[in-house]
């Protein structure tokens, strides 16, 4: 700070004002004093005083299943950016469906101080939180709610809305043999969904209902082995992007158009021919709510993130009638 | 522990040495007491145990573009999952080409502790760098160099190499009128790739070459203006992912089968008809070995990671005709 007063040729004190943002230092002096600190690269130092005197500084930490999954990455861009507004940092760990190692991630954060949780839920039991959450830790959850946990705050989509939306969108085109690609129904998000496309169909052949498909290769198979059926489905809904990115691919080298609606929007789906048909929603606002409930120190809520459908093309072909199927049959 | 050593049947002593991880505890005395430390959950204070002790807990900042971007999503699970095997947590930062708060970040960071450092430098410049690296911070850089600092590790791309075999693949082919759609050659991957494409071309026609294409909408727009060209290119060479996600976009409205080739494997490469070549590398190993570069404690290093051509259709497609071409104008 000496070396900053010599520069701009003004005593200590007014160097030390104008750092700590106190009142009654005129505008061209603040604007001398900081060309100094420009020029002789002082930030380092007045970040290690800020550090020194203690200042909050918060880091928020963010646990989720796979951060290169679209959704995931989109989420923590969305949590950065609204922590970045409390000058808070987000350190982040992937947890890839071991629920073993979504405990360890959680307790080792908290263990180094970190004490602001986001958390995607795992399907895993989470009794373990308990403790920690009576320890001081603060957590929200997103897109998904744990069982038998004691109140938390949490942010959800829309979830049973969307199953609902997808499905009665694929009816109204006279679609009734609607088959569901679906994830863990242990996880609440997917449960909800999928309850949304039972009620309303109202009957479901549960033949044409697949579950725990987790990546888009299984999502493809299982589309090969239903339109193998002899009375297969006329259309699909996949209740995330993996598995809508599997009917894709399996597609690809079929010669059925079945109709299809995914849950999730992704990367590409509106280049497609024809462009995929999604139930979407806004990841920005699903982050920035979540940093919002874990900051405001309130009692614990449960916010819902609205849905929507995108209607791009997939979503609204036809029936295939039996005689193309019997076709194929015989090609 | 004392609850532990009750639970298991032990001394304290012996709790404590299984604890510790010391020698001389016989193998189904270390599994009493570790079944009595699953059953009461007692991990939380072994972790708190272990930051009182002030065991090494490394945290690693990871600072890039955009983790929304699937090449910065891949490389933060990448980088997380190599962090995972040293015990140490990620915390991570997106600057979204604003150099100002690449530096905000980096420096916020090391004023909270961080003083090791991952960097997908910006295009700006990084002088302010210098001084953090004097003052005890280590930093690796990944996929790009910053011009004009002192000796730092960096893990980088065989970009020179990628950008000619992409132009010679499609050069193979008959093509010779190669448009190049690229980011900011201030930056030194793309710097390279480009120069890449011009050497494999040898004489470069100028009004083929656009830079500065940051998103895919831009890429489309410049796809369509260099298509209405009188003497448009029958092949493109996309950078990265962004242009040749344009490069689709474009062509999906269009009659025009260009060839081309991306510089960056994406999501859905394959799914399209033709599927999408590209120059590929393996982005595990990008992170991996940012992180080993880091954590080796030797001297400041360069490495490259190999690149390869995949083929999938797009690249391999012949050059269109000027009779096409033609027929195209009058239509």
């Amino acid at each position: 700070m000496a070396d900053v007063a010599r520069h701009a040729g003004v005593s200590l004190k007014t160097v030390s004002r104008v750092v700590n943002q106190e009142p009654h230092v005129s505008g061209p002096l603040q604007r001398r004093v900081q060309e100094a600190i420009n020029a002789l690269g002082f930030r380092r130092n007045e970040a290690a005083s800020r550090l020194a005197r203690g200042a909050a500084m918060l880091t928020i930490g963010l646990v989720m299943e796979n951060i290169s999954n679209q959704f995931y990455a989109h989420l923590a861009a969305a949590v950065e950016s609204a922590a970045a507004e409390h000058e808070a940092l987000v350190v982040f760990g992937s947890y890839e469906e071991r629920p073993e190692r979504e405990r360890m991630l959680v307790e080792s954060m908290f263990a180094r101080g970190v004490d602001s949780l986001i958390l995607v839920p795992s399907a895993g039991g989470h009794g373990w939180l308990a403790e920690l959450l009576g320890g001081g830790l603060r957590a929200v959850f997103v897109d998904r709610v744990p069982a038998g946990l004691p109140e938390s705050s949490a942010v959800l989509l829309d979830d049973f809305k969307g199953g609902r939306l997808a499905t009665e969108h694929l009816m109204a085109r006279g679609h009734r043999r609607i088959a569901l690609i679906s994830d863990d129904e242990n996880l609440s998000s997917v449960h909800d969904r999928a309850r949304g496309y039972r009620e309303a169909l109202g009957t479901v052949d549960e033949s044409l209902v697949t579950s725990g498909v987790f990546d888009p290769w299984r999502a493809a198979r299982e589309v090969d082995r239903l339109l193998e059926l002899p009375d297969p489905p006329t259309a699909f809904f996949a209740t995330n992007n993996r598995a809508a990115i599997g009917i894709l691919q399996a597609l690809r080298t079929r010669r059925e158009r079945p109709a299809f609606v995914g849950f999730d929007d992704f990367a590409l789906a509106d280049v497609f021919d024809p462009g995929v048909s999604v139930v979407r929603y806004d990841t920005a606002l699903l982050g920035r709510t979540a940093v919002d409930l874990l900051l405001d120190g309130g009692p614990a809520r449960m916010v819902r993130v609205p849905v929507e459908l995108v209607v791009r093309g997939s979503g609204e072909l036809p029936v295939t009638t039996s005689e193309s199927a019997s076709r194929r049959g015989r090609g």
